[in-house]
């Protein structure tokens, strides 16, 4: 074919890829479905979008414009699922922030993101007004309830997309969690949004006839991209700003959820809660896990309150899924087989996105199920790069791949399987000891309801294995119990040497916050306890 | 927000958009899942990668590489699936013909493409060899059964994705009905291909689960997409190379079918079928019909059967569908009603493309279901333009929308639905037929003064070909001399099934009325004349 200068691309068939799309849909075809439930408010997609345009205006009046970046601190209530249409519509950029963040690193945040801005919600308001002080910036905070945004004369109509320019344009800004010393902020494109939500919509299965129930934190990663996956489908978001057991069960009865994420820990909670023992469910609901994965008894429990597992895997840099396991259609192995597949990492996400484990040479490592390499992942759902740091974006891209720092093992077939974060790895006497494989060993345990295995340093043997277990309720076993259920699984130096029974200090998805645990450690080591 | 150099795009965070990742994806995520069934094979993803990859080196042997317009005449067998990978996966462009057209039409495509090669299956050999050699262009044909490319040993793993270098490089090239004399060859762009694909499988709700039947022709605007869709969702393509009653009760017998896309017609044919009063589904399958609406009847007999229609609506130059309109979640409105609903156009398409109503200025119509005006589109699955022409992809592309020349009404709530065809399209049994050059034919004959054809509403076709002929002074043929003489210019599909010899309805100017013949069509048809 020859090159023909009228097959260039023109604005009637070349549009910025933008999630901001999928809401503009939704108002124009969708206008009187429903949209949104919170609480005892229903929303239909033309009310959403007005709430939308509410939230443009107001940010507009306050000077808010093209490239300012606008900080928000708020669970999952309407105007936090607005921020994510309203901010990047006016062409800012959105930094949603963790709402269990201190003033301190809340302030932090506001200062390297160079905020204009920071919005939050009551139960936010005062970390969010000391941070905003603290870094000199304007600070305001809705109501209870969101009346004073929802109600009130609809807008005029703007057009949600005019002032997305470049598909390459950045629509958030999200810190990490940061493990060492000060977070980073990953910067998040319109297209890579577009891009992942799409993906969602073909991971999870989302339809119009999804009703997604929001017990994963908006600010995490701006849920995971399903704030904007949920509306291209056209599905209902059920807001719930309490990840609490009652919340979950009411909405569960009422809203017909189809879906939700969380992390296993979520899960615990609901299994826990008296009314799982009448609970029945009125149709399957598929729930998205991340951050850990689901034990046997977990599955096995779940399924028969109705929850289908499907376990993801990503980073804030990867705009939350960047790979999925589930059990294949037509398949129904046994729950133990189940927890073992299901703890897999799984196969690359499905929007144009690669993944990889690599060796130290950067060669692909044999899919022997045995192998480790460092997962690297590439494609059009990873970061532009860290805010204010180059050199860190270099080293994250460092020989075209991105680094995740996971280290995993390739099974036949083609599933990952994370094997350790780097840094997760204990060396001790010389030999490396992954802190999963213990802490896998211990959730075996009928008393452990969870474990943390950290190092612990050690003059001897350079480190040695800490082990923190949250019991569950009511059970008391001595640590010389828990060893022997060890040594009956693992290589004698893999089991732990010391060991603490206490609540497992947490991030607010469920993570465990390990640096806390180490920190213990390190503590308990210089105290010669 | 500053702009930062090291945020912008790199190799390891942008990748051009390709539906080829779907495949990528599918073989590296789902090796030993069926992929495609024909006849009595099934093909794995990794069986069907390596199909792929034997025909991209059959291609690279016969010279074919980055740019060169690769030809195929094929129904639907997995040949021509995988002619949906390989020839783009080379960086070439696929140039899918329709297998009803002469050989004077398929020569005048293989000349105007400047196609390098032309692969036809046994069907079709006879048209394709002479359409060929008239061109000169190399033509070669598949076995009887695909076992030549089925078989053999696996070749070299390659990357599908490296030839894809820009991602508005042309993936496919094809050739419309054309309203006036010759037709126009709409350019395709894997930018495009890759979104309206991922709508695709938003709008027909595809799945893992998916088993997708082809029953529409992939040489139809590559099938509407769906030729990459159901591969990015990791459903199964059933191949069907004759769409015939009882290929399709078997498939739905034994294939587990839950999609498929045809026109009306192929469902009358079924019911049509002594097996239609035994059958009974396993599951509901889904019908995404296009080309003319389902009336109540085909409705309500279809839906005993197992099926739920879906109403698509576009243009090869859309990349197939642009609109669709279904029952929304929980509506089961009564047969009549629906089958008034299922005549619109609905509401647009899934990713990111617009669809507006217009008026001679340029303005958007009420949305009052009686205001008529044009249907216009823009976003990113539109052409990229006409190859070799550009002034009709400026006339298109007039105003910075594209003109489909469809005349419309928007109802209250957003749905589109078509009034009249501003250009004299008439769609027989699925097929386009453009009344002009259907017309011209006629107007070769020595008989005949002016003709006129229109659409004349059929309950089996759809629509069927009326010609309205006003006679040379003194001349007296049958209709069966006529019919003769457009059997030896046009494919089967564009003959008149009616004639009525009179005088013309004229404007002032001397323009036929054709609205007048329209309802003279219609009046005949309600009268079973």
């Amino acid at each position: 074919m020859r090159d023909e200068p009228h097959l260039a691309p023109r604005p009637a068939n070349f549009r910025p890829l933008t999630p901001l799309d999928f809401l503009d849909r939704a108002v124009a075809s969708f206008a009187d479905e429903t949209a949104v439930i919170w609480r005892d408010t229903r929303l239909t997609w033309a009310e959403f979008g007005a709430v939308v345009g509410r939230l443009a205006a107001a940010l507009t009046a306050r000077g808010i414009g093209p490239g300012d970046v606008v900080s928000v601190m708020c669970p999952n209530r309407p105007e936090m699922l607005a921020a994510h249409y309203a901010v990047p519509a006016l062409g800012a950029v959105l930094n949603s922030v963790n709402t269990r963040l201190d003033a301190a690193a809340v302030g932090w945040i506001l200062g390297h993101s160079e905020s204009r801005l920071l919005l939050a919600d009551p139960t936010s308001a005062e970390v969010a007004r000391s941070a905003a002080e603290k870094a000199g910036v304007p600070c305001e905070t809705f109501g209870e309830d969101t009346m004073a945004l929802l109600s009130g004369p609809d807008p005029a109509p703007f057009d949600l997309t005019a002032a997305v320019t470049d598909e390459w344009q950045p629509i958030a800004l999200n810190y990490t969690s940061g493990t060492t010393g000060n977070p980073k902020g990953a910067v998040l494109t319109h297209r890579g949004a577009a891009l992942n939500a799409l993906g969602n919509v073909i991971t999870l299965k989302l339809s119009r006839d999804t009703s997604y129930l929001w017990t994963l934190p908006m600010f995490h990663c701006n849920g995971w991209c399903h704030t904007w996956a949920v509306t291209a489908a056209g599905g209902v978001h059920v807001c719930l700003d309490r990840v609490e057991p009652a919340a979950i069960f009411d909405a569960l009865d009422t809203a017909g959820i189809t879906h939700m994420s969380c992390a296993p820990v979520v899960l615990y909670m609901l299994l826990n809660d008296p009314r799982a023992a009448d609970f029945r469910p009125g149709g399957r609901v598929t729930v998205a896990s991340g951050g850990a994965a689901p034990t046997e008894t977990l599955i096995r429990r779940m399924e028969a309150l109705g929850f289908d597992f499907l376990h993801l895997y990503g980073l804030t840099e990867s705009y939350g899924p960047a790979s999925l396991k589930e059990i294949a259609p037509g398949q129904d192995p046994e729950p133990g087989e189940k927890a073992r597949l299901l703890a897999r990492q799984g196969i690359r996400h499905a929007t144009a996105n690669r993944i990889a484990v690599i060796d130290d040479a950067g060669a692909p490592v044999p899919a022997d199920g045995v192998s480790v390499g460092e997962i690297v992942l590439s494609g059009n759902t990873l970061t532009a790069g860290y805010y204010g740091d180059a050199a860190a974006t270099e080293a994250a891209f460092a020989g075209g791949v991105y680094h995740t720092g996971d280290l995993a093992v390739v099974h036949p077939g083609g599933d990952i399987e994370v094997r350790d974060r780097a840094k997760d790895v204990i060396i001790t006497g010389g030999e490396n000891v992954s802190s999963l494989e213990v802490e896998s060993a211990l959730h075996a345990h009928p008393d452990v309801l969870m474990a943390a295995v950290v190092a612990r340093p050690d003059p001897k043997w350079g480190e040695t294995l800490m082990a923190f277990v949250e019991l569950r309720p009511g059970s008391d076993p001595a640590p010389e119990a828990l060893e022997a259920h060890c040594r009956e699984r693992l290589a004698g130096f893999k089991i732990p040497r010391y060991w603490e029974f206490r609540e497992l200090p947490k991030t607010a998805t469920g993570k465990i916050q390990k640096f806390v645990l180490r920190e213990s450690a390190r503590a308990a080591a210089e105290a010669g306890e």
